[in-house]
């Protein structure tokens, strides 16, 4: 066992990642707002959370390797962060929170995302997450990729997931 | 909007209930460990919960209704502690961090819980909280009955998972 964790048990090496009050916040508004650098995580924070405290989240998220920092290429100056394959992972997680939320919290305000989550079933998931590797990894990396004539005829998954959490977000 | 809470997102209100080090382990010692005491949910954690912050942690489970407590039928000085059906519903949850865990961590202590998980799945699963139902909930509430020619036949899930999840964790 290595002394840095509490025991070697998936669950309790999981909880010391994402077991406090914003590391999954930051995790949701990459995947599905798909803010992508440290101001917009910061400004357009539904829940408000602190700048220091962004960036340790942040830090902490890429020493786990969850997500990297990188140069972003239209603003040399600007810092962006993209999810890696582990992050990309964490979707059906996330989903398993909203479906839980969604049967066991009184949260009427975010039926929507639920309902669209619902209804695309593991297919939109999946194309969700090909979409995701076609954002966030590098181009050899997104090993399946989206075909173009799917994403012609079809909303892409992720325009369908932002506008539904968007709208119900935005009600509150 | 609720006060209370920084906002309606269902992963925010998730986040808010078990965005913690502790409250997820307790869950999980009390749905795959059967532990239903304080005493041994203190003294059989094996990431050494402290018995200040254990405490605290089933106080807020029990007032977000995730568990409750009560009289042990067989002990009338000791508190027992149940599932509710928000705390069994949480199984799929615990179910998709293990399987992101042993995706994407490097823990090969419990690849048998995992194994056992995937090889069982949705149907062991599902077995697997109609039996928390029958243990944990009243009587009255626990609709879908547990053949009990099923069990005679059969290993229990719930010997099956307990079994695997305490063999791997014994190893470490």
């Amino acid at each position: 066992m290595h002394k840095d964790h509490r025991s070697e048990c998936v669950i309790n090496l999981t909880v010391e990642i994402f077991g406090d009050q914003w590391s999954l916040l930051v995790i949701r508004d990459i995947i599905f707002m798909n803010r992508r650098h440290f101001r917009e995580l910061l400004t357009k924070s539904v829940e408000g959370i602190a700048s220091n405290i962004l960036a340790n989240r942040l830090q902490r998220l890429v020493q786990q390797g969850i997500i990297v920092k990188s140069q972003d290429a239209s603003h040399k100056q600007k810092a962006i962060y993209s999810l890696t394959e582990s992050g990309i992972e964490l979707l059906p997680l996330l989903m398993e929170i909203v479906a839980w939320g969604h049967k066991c919290l009184p949260a009427p305000g975010l039926r929507g995302l639920a309902r669209v989550l619902e209804e695309g079933g593991p297919k939109l998931r999946a194309r969700f997450m090909s979409e995701l590797r076609e954002t966030h990894l590098p181009k050899s990396a997104a090993k399946k990729k989206v075909r173009s004539r799917m994403k012609s005829t079809r909303i892409s998954a992720v325009q369908k997931l932002r506008a539904a959490y968007g709208t119900k977000l935005a009600r509150r």
